[in-house]
């Protein structure tokens, strides 16, 4: 069984309005000097069988069509070997 | 600057309804042998100045105060050597 990790995030140039609200929060208690907080979301897949070629692509191509949207979003995949 | 990326995600034995859905799609468009999706949130946090034992130690705590909830979610926290 292998895992495959997609984090989504939003692009540098969107605003987001979620990370500044917990960059405010985390200033007022009292961790001084956050310059920024972008938030995101994160895939854990679990996969049955063999993480072969073909298979990945497919993934690759849905990390960027399904689980993320390509106007305001960038995605990264990454086979998590350990688990964690 | 530093960079502290934390990992939310519902612990295990919580139901995962998004991350059902997304199985559920995958598997319908075309990936076959999904066992199981989670869907978390990640946070990008960039500091200023030196990321020393104390500030390390609020975030920590902030980590799983504010940025999760410990009754259904547990948090992963590292930095982020590289930017990535």
């Amino acid at each position: 069984m292998g895992r495959v990790v997609v984090d989504v995030m939003l692009k540098p140039e969107i605003l987001d309005p979620q990370g500044r609200a917990v960059q405010g929060a985390l200033g007022r208690l009292g961790l001084a000097g956050v310059a920024d907080v972008r938030q995101g979301k994160q895939f854990i897949i679990d996969l049955d069988g063999e993480l072969d070629d073909e298979r990945w692509a497919l993934l690759e191509r849905l990390a960027g069509e399904l689980l993320s949207n390509p106007v305001i979003e960038d995605y990264r995949i990454r086979r998590d070997q350990d688990g964690q």
